[in-house]
């Protein structure tokens, strides 16, 4: 472990969109270092800005040299290994978002931890992450009353790629939009029941292959089963230059909304809400925070599976106690 | 110490508008059961819902009669006395509101609950309390940005009271209102230093006495230093029916917002808002579900004076662990 004031080594796995992210958000923390960044690419082959890529396999080199590694594996697949793995060598940290498995992968890790005396924080980033906190903290100040998920406007990346593999797509993007009237009733006080197709739409922009049927692959994406034949979507094709000016960003966001009442027709209304340029940016931030409440569990003589339900906020900031409650609080 | 499955005992002092809400509050929760309502009154005048009213000087004999007391004193000084009193006795939460004597505050909490082996969290509520959470974790995430608070629409009692004591006033409100021009533009992603005069407008409803010069009365509220001078403040005067009719609930919120970049021109905003009906009751259900918090707390062995900043968010819910991350993660 690091002494105070000295800087929280960080090591990251995985170089894609969440993996730079953590490395400008570890570069953008005066209290951190970034020591590795660890691949199963060729390291020689990764342009990374802050740390030397080293090859996976020489991670247990840096068992000594790393407070925490967080986890940036691109699919919840690489984390369903991953985070067990390397909790054997190191504190982690992951952003593990396949809601069902949430508690089969907890179990796992929460072995490997306990056995081999790290703390792990599973499940990290926005959602799950902050929304999650935000459920929680809105049903246990308001247990009388309905919590609302919104997504959105923000893209999917499983729903662009659903688009991608029909034939005759060249390219694909996805928007989950909320549904502006149903978010307003909910912020407004009122605790409708809403059908998926009340809560989102979906609206896809679509490059199609020279020649391609487009009304067969319009139909093909509104009916397909899971991913749209639930909801409103539209399907605009567009160019490939157009999709490459206008829709490469990862925008995305969303609200989590409690709305209750502390006694008969007392209405509250508890809600967050995050607009964001960048999804996967936002992301590697929290996860970052998350590695700092890491080390802070680690001082505490913690071990085992965590999430952000059992981290004290005062864990995520740099800053003391006393600095923050005279600051913040 | 209650015992898993069976309900955390809760008192409750002083019976004001912040008592009555927790004692709602206890009364919905049930994993909770409200022991005794402490007075500095004669408690045969108190017209108590749930628990009996019991003087003040008699709560040292319910010191194993109770796990946790919620301290409702009506205003800082009460509170300053009270907590480090109550904390000589019992596991106690407060809602002390002056943040200029936080640190104060805690340093003597803090002492009285080593001493005695208590748990205290003082100023929980909604700010301090839940927007505290709020500037931590949007500055933890965000460190390059800015966090603004915006308050209202709602009642401020000070300003209240303070035109209250105007010559010719006979009743009075005052609403502290965002101004919803510089809200928008934090909320889209700007970051303008804003004045005090920028952020928030006030409202004033006025009841003259017979006779009195309304001039004076205005030309009173609009310069009166601390209070209105900074601000654009509008005076209506209304009559004493109107006031009563109108003006008697006791409605407040705000929001927290972030803004800040993750890389350069990447805009992230984090916002945090509550428009609740009642102040009172929203308070209340929040330090109810803080004095649930405090048996976690006592549970894991911890003693000492705490913040909301302390406190693993799972402790506020009466669900397992188990259950918080099949549910809500």
């Amino acid at each position: 472990m690091s002494q105070p004031n000295t800087p929280i080594r960080i090591a990251i796995n995985g170089y894609g969109n969440l993996g730079r992210a953590v490395e400008l958000a570890v570069h953008n923390s005066p209290d951190m270092e970034l020591v590795a960044i660890f691949t199963r690419r060729d390291p020689a082959t990764l342009d990374t800005q802050f740390a030397p890529a080293v090859a996976i396999d020489e991670a247990e080199k840096y068992v000594d040299l790393v407070d925490v590694c967080v986890l940036c594996g691109g699919s919840a697949t690489d984390l369903d290994e991953q985070t067990p793995e390397f909790t054997r060598l190191f504190n982690t940290v992951d952003s593990f978002d396949t809601h069902a498995k949430i508690p089969s992968h907890f179990a796992t890790v929460d072995a490997v931890a306990r056995e081999t005396g790290h703390v792990s924080v599973i499940s990290s980033g926005w959602d799950p992450g902050l929304f999650s906190l935000n459920r929680l903290m809105g049903e246990s100040v308001l247990p009388a009353g309905k919590t609302y998920t919104f997504w959105g406007r923000g893209v999917s990346q499983g729903h662009s790629d659903a688009i991608r593999r029909i034939d005759g797509v060249a390219g694909a993007v996805q928007y989950t939009v909320p549904v502006e009237e149903a978010k307003n009733r909910v912020l407004a006080g009122e605790t409708p029941e809403l059908s998926t197709r009340e809560k989102h739409r979906r609206e896809c922009f679509v490059v199609a292959e020279n020649g391609a049927d487009l009304d067969r692959i319009r139909q093909e994406i509104v009916t397909m089963e899971n991913y749209f034949s639930d909801y409103d979507t539209t399907v605009t094709f567009i160019s490939a230059d157009e999709l490459s000016q206008n829709h490469a960003g990862m925008p995305h966001g969303g609200s989590v909304i409690r709305t209750g009442e502390t006694s008969a027709g007392v209405t509250q209304v508890y809600s967050f809400d995050l607009v964001l340029d960048s999804n996967p940016e936002f992301t590697g931030a929290m996860i970052t925070a998350t590695a700092r409440a890491v080390t802070r569990m680690v001082a505490a003589g913690q071990t085992g599976a965590y999430t952000v339900f059992d981290i004290p906020p005062a864990y995520y900031s740099p800053k003391s106690g006393e600095d923050l409650r005279a600051e913040l609080l």
